[in-house]
């Protein structure tokens, strides 16, 4: 959580009406954090910006704002700002389209560890995935130590958050993708079709997928197991999933 | 490094005899940190227990070692001790044996970073592998945060240090066991028969395998990179290969 600390203070902006000021330009918001128990005018105009906007509020104590401003002036509040701007869902799609592939895609189902995200962005870029998508809600978002782990890759591989995860399934799902998640239970990944447009969802390091993302998916994949322990590390996990579509899709 | 550094403070052995005593016990010692310019007897002392051990000697300032210190009495010298015992090759190959299995190892060569190696050890583990196999010098040793990450695997996974890696390659390979690493000019991974007695070189964050080391080895995978940026995140790219060996092992 140390690094979680150091990312918010590299972008962070604090006191009301900077904050109002930062929704109302449309910059993209990761998270706000209000002194709990402050109600007074521009702080219910900044909730309001809030919820508008799908950005989550964390109500904290004044010795975590303090902790967490550079300035010693946040007046009660601190937004967190993403290091880069989010894609569109559709922007993904147009970039399978325009090199002619099928889509690719990344689901994230709250990944929470800046260095997961970071090197799940990594292998989308490198597996040629067109987009990867992370929900709004808990999960971690692009701060400067998902940037850095990402080794570059944030800049070309577009990154988009979305409110609902299954919503945003059901819908792709109605445009002709495919979604298959990871799970222990699931078929040996080897003997599923990866091919065609195809959505992989990766579940949160300690939890695994939701029971709603994973009833929203096609196929539930597994990768073979043969050790003492649970599971592979989420990005591990994310890597060795998206290279089976690899070479599925290359026909190897 | 913060995480480094936290890690040295939960296995740190500080002042002269409790160092000295520490080597003569046959603790697993990683690494020792000296005052640069200490030269008195109890220091040459540790010194030359740390040459006989190949133990790193780090040349710090008083300042460094303050800050390291817990007491506050570390008399110009501190060493950092493992927090998990390290095992030996021969108990790797016993292992395969037992299991009635062809010895798959893996070896890294320099993975700096505590978080690497423990999904490293991690995916080893997962993989089936029989033990892993990293350099005493530069690299990152069994610290705490590499004990966390690698989520209980470092319970069952053996680990061994070894002097120089390329040595250790060449006496393996006198026992039939074949060497793969991973570069960007390598074979595609898929062209390659990667069953059979096999250990697996990931190289560096960084630099990526080092010459010697790549010379030592038989085949040079390289994974398929479809995008805009370099190298796959190093625990990523393991997990790729061992499970492309794993797939190839089951026959799939």
């Amino acid at each position: 959580m140390e690094e979680n600390r150091q990312d918010v203070n590299e972008f962070i902006i604090e006191g009301r009406n900077a904050v109002i000021e930062a929704f109302r330009s449309g910059r993209s918001i990761d998270r706000v954090y209000i002194l709990d128990g402050c109600q007074d005018g521009p702080v219910s105009t900044i909730k309001r910006e809030a919820k508008k906007q799908d950005t989550v509020i964390k109500y904290v104590t004044k010795e975590r704002l303090d902790q967490m401003s550079e300035t010693g002036r946040h007046q009660g509040v601190i937004a967190s700002v993403a290091a880069y701007t989010y894609a569109e869902v559709e922007d993904m799609l147009a970039l399978a389209e325009k090199r002619g592939e099928p889509p690719f895609l990344f689901l994230l189902d709250n990944i929470e560890d800046p260095h997961n995200l970071g090197a799940i962005i990594r292998t989308a870029n490198l597996a040629g995935a067109h987009g990867v998508i992370i929900p709004k809600n808990r999960a971690v978002g692009l701060t400067a130590t998902v940037a850095r782990t990402s080794a570059g890759a944030l800049n070309y591989t577009p990154v988009a958050r979305v409110t609902n995860l299954s919503r945003t399934i059901r819908e792709l799902k109605e445009q002709g993708i495919w979604f298959v998640c990871a799970d222990m239970d699931g078929t040996p990944m080897y003997d599923l079709n990866l091919t065609g447009p195809m959505g992989l969802v990766i579940g949160n390091e300690g939890e695994g997928v939701s029971r709603l993302v994973k009833e929203s998916c096609d196929m539930v994949a597994s990768i073979p197991m043969k050790g003492d322990i649970d599971s592979l590390n989420a990005s591990v996990a994310a890597g060795v999933l998206a290279y089976e579509i690899v070479r599925q899709r290359i026909g190897k």
